[in-house]
């Protein structure tokens, strides 16, 4: 090696040693002809000093991020000058000689100011990314990601559990998402997918008797980067074989725990559950934060007789805001818009007086009974406001879980350190598919009804027999993991046998010979004894982001992609060649499927 | 779990209890109405049996690849009927419930039977790969490529390398292949590449003070499927900053030390190395395979003066056959006609007779002198066979490389069990462009010259002045690591200075202005102080296909592609449809290069 010690590991004890340090010029300073430089490598600073006139002559060069060698000798600093915030900060090296390796042009932005980082802008960031992650904050980032990986790998290889890598060039896979797709030179005409995920393949190693299976895989799906996606992104992957959902689920737990330790935080498991009927009732939606406690109160059935036209609706239900009676009328105003936001037409409101007596427009169109026993219904005391959402309700039911979250933090009663997980089970196996297509997903098959999981989910036991004559009620053998509202894992026990993957999918409106050119080889595999087998999948990104605590997740990926999918760095997509369009086969006339190539 | 126990796992001690075992039927024999079968679950076998007539009716359902679940007591075998070919040999279970988890339709091939499995023939097997991947020897494989994996991290982590994931959907970067396209739809008219190595953005990552990264990295090449290829490879890739050659070689050496030995062999390090020149002089190839010691013996001066006119070459030199003397006619002849298939126009040889007197048709053509000396200049004995190439010099000692080869097979002298490392170094810097072309690669610039190894690759120190002055003389800092003639690996100290690089590039003719264009961000990065670095890659699929013991990079791939890139299994790649191929963005006009996108 260059270098014989790391700069941040210096301590008292080398005092008098001769050390040679590399890394870059973090900071200089003068100070009456000697100059002092933070030195940084990876493992941190140590502060190295030019005190001889020739040496110190040579250290006038140094500018900011300049690559050197130093080689000198580690002295205890003057009594007085240490800094206790730095691990090596009781020594210097007084430097004998100096190498400078590379020299350094202007920076972009400084890399030892965050808030000029941060001014820049993320574009910026991403195209000197190999500046930004001169940052301590944004290359600590990537090692907890690699500790995380370690940590989660251990968990599954002391499970016995086998990694495998499964293939990038494959077949579509319609799992919710458009496919990334790779023309095929050898086939002109013919193309491979990016997978979506592994599942497939996945299900395919269970049949052949691996039992096992992981890895941190690669996905990819071709979306308009909306909210906070990238075209490519990281899970880990987990499936086993004769395992049920209290095993997948244990061994979850085992390695979530894992990988929070990896990152310094204790969690306690068994993580609680909840039904998905239950989180949509209490919360509101399907991945509830249960860092705080306000909870969705149904009021159907007490305004089940009102005269209040708004409330005469399918559901109609509260939500409560600690001491919000006191919100000045540009504030209720503001959620209004702020419910409008969100494509409803307003938020219901009730104020509690200190005194009981409720006022705000609802108060006055509901009846003296319900006047009457609204506040303790739902849980209101004196000075509280009670939000109201009425009608559709899904639609209602999400606009309160929101406002609980709003409200949360308006109060400030989210505790950031808190870590508040849970699963959620039970989830409808269906969904009509115009919902899934109005939530912007593709909806496989042609029916009224897709799958709210995937194609591949078993129902229930309980729901076997009818899942498909009332398809509205089965639910499925699923199970999705919730950290502070965000989903960072689902999973499930999949369909292991032919006749019931043929029943989901003709469910679906894929009718047998659909099913049989898309997924003809997994029906294929399940007629060989395929074992009942299920697993999850955990949203590797997503975790990286909470366990480093920060908002996107472009921070814990080491070269992401911006918006509309451009790698500000390379440039990539680029444009291609006239040869290499040529060459690729991509103008090749598509062939009707089956005909074969020449 | 579905289970208590693993079959393989059951022994003697475990007499009188009850377990319950799932796994698939492997076999099943009838004894005068009690049934026997071994059962198979990952970890290997046991016998079940079922005495009781109520499940052996059961039982008598049962056939080859049933997935089943079985409840019973652990029983030792009647004495003279363990099995102690079996890990379970001494216990059988005595069945009392049988549940048919999943029944089998049947084979496409036995399972039990190594050579019915190879005469169904390659295609089949990948099309039931779920079904070949239930028999020991392939699903150990996988296995064994698992515990690789982990062996080769636990040293990275513990020298304190951080594992990055680097993009997938990247730009091209020419390395030797056509690359892999993927259109962009939100940028109609680009496209992304997928990845040859992860080259750029691993000394990116240098550049950026990450210091020690590694990856387990899919690479993409859209090659011709010449050969052993895959269009999707695996490598572990491992980049270091402020290290030299003598660093990484000495990281690689305890990777592969550990990797061996996560297989089960034991291989000392530190291993020889030679130089290039070297290794072409000595074994005719830059991947000498080092288990037997033949080598080529230089004649050109020996034969300076001749008259034969084949002799009167840039090069003569040969191989020694021990005892070839005693080759009948046609053997010889068919050396001949080996030549032939590898481009050359013969393979001239001497007969040496067990009286010295040599013979063959070269014999009468050379002098008295000559004659008399050669069988000592070239080290045969009485009864050996020298075969000799002469010509260009680079073709002639290739064909005296593979004919040293052929020799030792046809002689047993390859050790199997042997391990032979090399480390080859000190390579030349550039080839001539044509000969990068005539090996089917692609060369990188527009000059006569391009990159043995890549064009990050530095010139050695020495030829830092001269290398684009002299470039056919200029050596690089680049090492090849080679085991029984296969290379395993290679890597190179890198360029880090933007001067040099630029150099490099005007050396292969591409002018500043492509450059830029194509590696502008590279050089970009450089000017920011980029520290001195290098690396290494392992071909993984490679190194897996020799601790396996396996002819094929397609045994150690749980899903590959056979001939022509197709998976049989998923049938990849497929056409699309008209609507997936509207959306994708493929046939919009190309851009020109830097016109925003709409």
């Amino acid at each position: 090696m260059l270098r014989t010690h790391l700069a941040g590991e210096l301590r008292a004890e080398q005092a008098g040693q001769t050390v040679t340090l590399t890394g870059w010029v973090a900071r200089r300073r003068d100070h009456g002809g000697v100059i002092f430089i933070d030195l940084r490598d990876r493992s941190g600073l140590a502060q190295v000093v030019f005190r001889e006139s020739e040496v110190a002559e040579q250290a006038h060069r140094l500018r900011s991020e300049y690559c050197i060698r130093v080689v000198g000798v580690v002295e205890r600093r003057p009594e007085g000058s240490e800094n206790p915030n730095l691990p090596s900060g009781e020594v210097e090296v007084n430097v004998g000689s100096l190498e400078i390796l590379n020299e350094s042009t202007a920076l972009p932005f400084q890399l030892d100011d965050q808030s000029s980082a941060n001014e820049v802008g993320e574009e910026t960031r991403l195209r000197y990314r190999y500046l930004d992650l001169r940052r301590e904050g944004p290359a600590s980032i990537l090692r907890l990601r690699a500790r995380a990986n370690r940590a989660a790998r251990e968990v599954l290889d002391a499970h016995d559990f086998t990694e495998i890598e499964t293939p990038t060039l494959t077949r579509s896979t319609p799992e919710g998402a458009r496919d990334f797709l790779v023309p095929a030179r050898l086939k002109p005409g013919t193309f491979y997918a990016l997978p979506q995920s592994p599942q497939l393949f996945k299900q395919l190693l269970m049949v052949s008797g691996m039992e096992r299976y992981y890895q941190i895989a690669r996905c990819y799906r071709d979306e308009d980067f909306r909210a906070d996606r990238q075209p490519e992104f990281t899970q880990l992957d987990v499936e086993m074989s004769f395992a049920d959902q209290e095993d997948v689920i244990a061994l979850a737990e085992e390695i979530l725990a894992a990988v929070w330790s990896a990152a310094g935080y204790r969690v306690s498991t068994p993580f609680p559950r909840m039904s998905y009927a239950e989180a949509m009732a209490r919360y509101g939606s399907d991945k509830p934060d249960l860092r705080f406690d306000i909870e969705l109160v149904d009021c159907t059935e007490f305004f089940a007789d009102t005269t209040f036209r708004v409330f005469q609706a399918d559901y109609v239900g509260a939500v409560v805001m600690a001491g919000g009676a006191g919100q000045p009328r540009r504030q209720l105003d503001a959620w209004q818009e702020w419910a409008r936001q969100r494509g409803a037409r307003g938020l219901a409101y009730i104020l509690v007086g200190e005194d009981g007596e409720l006022a705000g427009p609802v108060a006055k169109n509901i009846t003296e009974a319900e006047r009457a026993g609204i506040a303790e219904h739902v849980g209101a005391r004196p000075g509280d406001c009670i939000f109201f959402a009425a009608g559709e309700i899904k639609s209602s039911r999400a606009l309160l879980g929101a406002a609980r979250g709003a409200i949360a933090e308006k109060l400030g009663l989210i505790d950031e350190g808190a870590w508040a997980f849970t699963w959620v089970v039970d989830a409808p196996m269906f969904e009509p598919a115009a919902e899934a297509k109005a939530s912007g997903d593709v909806a496989l098959g042609h029916s009224a009804w897709t799958a709210v999981h995937h194609a591949f989910t078993s129902p229930k036991p309980e729901h076997l027999d009818t899942f498909d004559t009332d398809p509205g009620s089965a639910l499925a053998y699923a199970y999705d993991i919730v950290c502070n509202g965000n989903e960072i894992g689902g999973g499930s026990i999949r369909i292991h046998r032919r006749d019931v993957q043929e029943r989901v999918f003709a469910v679906m409106g894929i009718d047998a010979e659909e099913a049989r050119e898309k997924f003809g080889f997994l029906l294929d595999a399940f007629a060989f004894g395929a074992p009942p087998h299920g697993g999850i999948a955990f949203g590797w990104d997503r975790i990286m982001t909470l366990l480093a605590g920060v908002d996107s997740i472009r921070e814990v990926i080491a070269f992401p992609k911006s918006g509309g999918g451009v790698d500000p760095l390379t440039d990539a997509p680029a444009p291609i060649t006239a040869a290499q369009r040529r060459e690729s086969g991509i103008d090749a006339k598509p062939r009707p499927a089956g005909e074969p190539a020449n």
